[in-house]
């Protein structure tokens, strides 16, 4: 039994410890994490995943322990993934801070971790997705995957969720103009936060008219507008319900499938895209590096084409070669 | 001879069909295509390639018009590739259109060619970079390229120019907004059009004041801003010295020759990333298509990162054989 092996039936028998470790390999790329990622895969499943988004000051961590807790309260397992990729830091305090909090109320199981960027960007929705599968395998049954901010990082992130959740605050025009950047068709439940504040009212309005346009997208689901409290826990129920009636409508439809689907091929792909361009990075250096690459291009003794062609066609031939000698492979 | 280096022989001898019928097999991806760019390389390097960006109804294709008469009324020959990456439509009309307008004033150099996205957005940008290195090749001193709008693609096709002219129109609340939007930190010299229309001081100022940050940022060049009336001609030659003098910066301190590595090395990657995206696609074929991988992680039977790498493995394993089977390579 490998190293990796023994962790991930340390982890599917519930050691938190052995969750901590996986999680880090995970972000660190440690030698061995691929492994470890590919014998999660059996365990998971079976957990519900929901995205959290908006913008900074929307109270979105306070939203999300309150869901948390609740979701506790109710006798569920529940993991929380907090993503910050504008924050190069990771791991360390804000888990403690954030565990530490959770565990005043004297329940350990809201396992909290955040994630920053380290690294390529590309590669953060990749590490959410796998520890995502980790918490799965687990056994939690609720995983919370909160991110800050709007951008494309963000929604590839909350894509990760098979239900997302999206925080508006009241009368904030960052918050409109974060909408129509591409989160209002991402979002399956919009939360106006902070319901008790003047102005709510109106936002739930013209939240309400800009969802109008996808009342009739043909997808069967009408997204859920829910006014909370996070502070004091008001409204936290209705978020539930929500959730839940999503949940069902994914589950009842085979949507749920679909994405899990379409979630797996992207999966296979982006990892394809990753190995191949350090396979290609590889043949660059062997060339002397990109640098010896662009003189060569400069003086007009090649081209860009032609470098291309140089270094593809031999992986090519390859290919066509391994065809032929190999065993049929699989139809 | 081949057919391609029959039209790359008629092209740069300066055949204006030869020119149409390369920019028409670049665009169409046609078989050939890229023997064709690879042997244009050579004759490239001469042009200076201005680009004009901003959003629709800032006057561009009335701008850009008066600009290329400019020039050749200064006995310069001019190319302008017109790209509209929302349309689907390329060639044609707009071409016909425009050639002829150009022709009024009984000058046949100024060739304009319209090219719209077809297939996959990421190519347009290489299109476009190829339709240069073809208008280059034939001898154009001056090459304009215009792009609609403010996207990544308009930035990455932008990008393909060495001096970039940015379009803003007096008091328009939208181009402040796509100035914000990346556009800013892209152009060299911004262009208040329209600047008889009321509020043009206004946004000049505006302008001026979003630009200050930019002057520190030690490159040695500051952004200009120039204002013109295109309909009338106004402000043109003040245009035109303040492109030149981007283009003496450039050449003075060597960031002309900087932009052209950077340029030459994007494109060897991304050459590199589209062969290589085909080689993967034709392996995940080979084992019966995505969804058929797709079954097996749906049925735990396997996991993305298993596919992923029974896909790459056997091109690592060849790329080590040929390695040690080929004379050595170049270092």
């Amino acid at each position: 039994m490998s190293d990796g092996e023994d962790l991930v039936a340390e982890l599917v028998s519930g050691k938190y410890r052995a969750l901590a470790r996986t999680i880090t390999k995970i972000e660190n790329r440690s030698p061995g994490y691929r492994d470890l990622v590919a014998d999660l895969h059996e365990h998971t499943g079976d957990a519900e995943v929901i995205g959290v988004t908006g913008s900074p000051g929307a109270g979105k961590s306070t939203l999300v322990d309150k869901l948390a807790l609740r979701y506790r309260e109710k006798g569920l397992s529940v993991g929380v993934i907090a993503v910050d990729p504008s924050s190069p830091y990771t791991g360390g305090a804000v888990l403690g801070d954030r565990v530490r909090m959770a565990s005043t109320t004297g329940d350990m199981d809201v396992f909290v971790r955040s994630m920053g960027a380290r690294g390529q960007l590309g590669g953060l929705s990749t590490a959410t997705g796998d520890a995502i599968k980790a918490f799965d395998a687990f056994g939690m049954d609720r995983i919370v995957v909160e991110t800050v901010g709007a951008g494309q990082n963000e929604v590839d992130i909350v894509r990760t969720a098979d239900t997302v959740a999206v925080l508006v605050q009241p009368e904030s025009g960052d918050d409109i103009q974060m909408l129509k950047a591409g989160i209002l068709e991402i979002g399956d439940v919009f939360v106006v936060n902070k319901a008790d504040m003047a102005g709510a009212d109106r936002t739930v309005k013209q939240l309400s008219e800009m969802l109008e346009g996808r009342r009739d997208d043909g997808s069967g689901w009408e997204p859920e507008i829910v006014e909370t409290v996070a502070t004091s826990g008001e409204g936290i129920d209705g978020l539930l319900e929500a959730l839940a009636s999503h949940r069902e409508y994914l589950e009842s439809t085979g949507a749920l499938a679909e994405k899990a689907r379409a979630r797996y091929a992207e999966e296979v792909r982006t990892l394809l895209r990753e190995d191949a361009g350090e396979l290609l990075e590889g043949e660059i250096d062997r060339r002397g590096g990109i640098e010896a690459v662009v003189d060569r291009i400069v003086a007009r003794e090649t081209d860009p084409y032609t470098v291309a062609a140089e270094i593809v066609e031999p992986l090519e031939r390859c290919v066509e070669r391994e065809e032929r000698e190999e065993t049929p492979p699989r139809r």
